[in-house]
């Protein structure tokens, strides 16, 4: 594995998923690895699990970390080939990306989607530029279209968690006042592709998501049908992806609460955090037992840390 | 101990005196006590002190430290219960504490006052909410209504540099251009509870702090009166509490400089830090050999790595 | 060496190029030096090459390190001497430099020119008043008018990438949208004294360098003429030092491209970053194999390694 942006590059998703159990298990067992080695985390978009969990996954590795937030402490970056950087941009990304690779033996990057320009979003400029120019690994810490990070954090809190060989999990939308991105919806789905389970992705017209991803994932329309008998259920908001970025409902009827949770076979109830209390899913769900969220933050730094290790290893 | 959220949760204030005067003789003492523990520091305010010298005290005993800026690194923090999540902020205080906690092993958290509302700047949310959903010690580095590890520090720094056995001891209010919370001037006054010492307070009318803090110490409307033979004078601004968040007064008739600490028995000057020169106090008293203001400050390291210390003891 | 402000603070220069080189060989030769101790790098303004390598020397080295940025994470700094604080400044440099000494065992400091007030920035207010009230050795990330551990990278880039006793070495002015300070034209220019080189200056008439900097270095106006027979060619912008801070020009003539670097002896290319593509140079020359300015970049990790031993050293 060169770089982790997104789960494709991982050279066996289901060994990853067993390394990041042991690591759980031990986090200290590889704590001479990153000896001599130093993380780099920028930040282009506000973080709170993926910075304190990726962190703390190299500290456990013996890393040294140097953390950057791009936005407010260095200089604005171009990512476009040719311009006249006559505006506030005043580095390129090919002179940033090499001598970060001069520092740091890897680097983490968070870049969200505009939700602006569809095709910019798309071709992962942030992200794919660092990765092109960078002598480094580059790791994904949430990048336009996909998060794997999170999706590997799920795939190990699914494995603890199911209590049967082929469960019936439902990914569905929730609303949220903000346009949000699709990057968690996407790494979940294609995670999924890994498992052995009913997968089904539920939302409101006009809210499916691209096609190249989910392929022939169902998806139903009608949120009630699709949480019947589930044995996990995803929360998550998304913006409609064919009308790019926006929001085309406001009303709270796909909220997910206690009622529509009885629909299920008891199940457990799954969201990738932060989340908008009563907005995407009630009190009564989150404070329940049978929610998985507090775990699934628990299992990035596991997912962060097995990563890091796949490309100590492979360096 | 479970938190240090004030004085009171020491087990023992007197030896936690004692320890940070033994680090401070030898502060590498206990280099491997925290090692494989991480500290997380947040801050919701401006801190420079508080920030270097928690740092230090936790790379002292061997912590790795991760540092937050809430403010424009993380999601904006919803604090009450039971709201539709609908404005800005996107991340429920129930989570964020819950994740925190897998991260870090002890937090360290700084939330000034408000003083626009009262009633919460008192109840301490977001300390207090921390500390409710954490699931590891919470540390104050600075409440609404309490800053008990300047406290702590002001303690060793009394120690160091008393000369009889119960010292007269005045806090006096001064003067300062903006409204400025009470957290230092509630600490300074519990902490004196535990000293021998004659403890005076000395403000303007109107100044008064909160009686049920201050009990019975004895509140004198006249400065020069309440100088009179005094060994240590800390001064200190503070908005009005009863007119909560008010300036009464802008004038600088309050300002300690040499002639009035001349009414002293060759008092030592303290004061928390930042202070406003030439508004508060006097270039010529702050640059006196008798300012103990940089002492306070470097005992702020062994302040807080006495708390950290009773805390892995604890643990 | 009690701080390193400019070149001349270097006990020798030669010899600490040579360090350098050697620390780049085997730069983890040292790591039990920094033990116990800690770098504190506070910053003013931006930045990335500074940030990242001045941390990783450290690092390098065994220090542990604190980071700040004090234009949004501490408070504002008053400079001058006398002043009543009534306005936005609420903490002196005095009390700022003193307790910094006490929480750390060396600091660095990157404070730029305003390019307002001339003798402001020649006074250099932040960097010297931190010199002045500190107790441990104040390191220069960049200060109003020198630049040193970039001129020290660039004297190792020369060094490793010459390949005559007495090459021709031109600084050339280029053009750039914003007004940028003086400091590594400054600095070049000094470390340029250190050299056998036939050293050359070219911008365009207006733009002189400081006179008391550049001395008897030539000057030369017509930048076709300068760059003849070059060896190496390092381009910058600065704004007019005679009418100071300001803009004289706004065409291109004076860009760096791959014609007129055909006027020189097959020169290397140099820039400190970062570099605004198709304004100072266009991109044949940046990803021309001749530039070395990711190299210089490179460099700035052993520059600094350099200049933090030797400090070590001396301590």
């Amino acid at each position: 594995m060169k770089h982790f942006i997104t789960l494709n590059d991982l050279p066996n998703f289901h060994k990853t998923v067993d390394l990041a159990k042991s690591l759980k298990e031990n986090p200290y067992s590889q704590e001479a690895l990153g000896k001599r080695k130093t993380l780099g985390l920028l930040f282009f978009n506000p973080s709170l699990r993926t910075r304190l969990s990726t962190q703390k996954a190299a500290q456990l590795l013996g890393f040294s970390t140097i953390v950057m937030n791009f936005s407010n402490e260095a200089w604005a970056l171009e990512f476009e080939d040719g311009t006249q950087m006559r505006g506030i941009r005043s580095e390129h990304i090919k002179e940033a990306a090499a001598v970060v690779s001069q520092y740091c033996d890897m680097v983490a990057i968070r870049a969200f989607a505009s939700l602006v320009n569809k095709e910019n979003d798309e071709a992962e400029i942030v992200l794919k530029r660092f990765a092109k120019y960078a002598k480094i690994p580059v790791i994904n810490m949430e990048s336009a279209t996909g998060h794997p990070l999170q999706a590997l954090a799920d795939a190990l809190t699914l494995k603890e968690h199911k209590t049967k060989y082929r469960p019936k999990v439902v990914l569905t939308w929730a609303p949220h006042p903000k346009a949000l991105p699709h990057a968690v919806a996407n790494s979940f789905s294609k995670m999924m592709s890994f498992q052995e389970a009913d997968y089904f992705i539920s939302n409101p017209e006009g809210y499916d998501l691209d096609k190249r991803i989910t392929k022939n994932i169902p998806v139903i329309h009608n949120q009630s049908e699709a949480l019947q008998n589930a044995d996990f259920v995803y929360a998550k908001n998304w913006c409609s992806y064919e009308r790019y970025g926006q929001i085309l409902r406001t009303d709270n009827e796909w909220i997910i609460t206690k009622e529509k949770m009885s629909l299920t076979k008891n199940a457990k109830f799954m969201h990738c955090l932060p989340i908008r209390r009563n907005i995407v899913a009630s009190d009564d769900v989150l404070d329940n037992s049978n929610s998985l969220v507090i775990e699934q933050a628990n299992n990035r730094t596991f997912a962060a840390q097995a990563v890091l290790k796949i490309l100590l290893d492979h360096a």
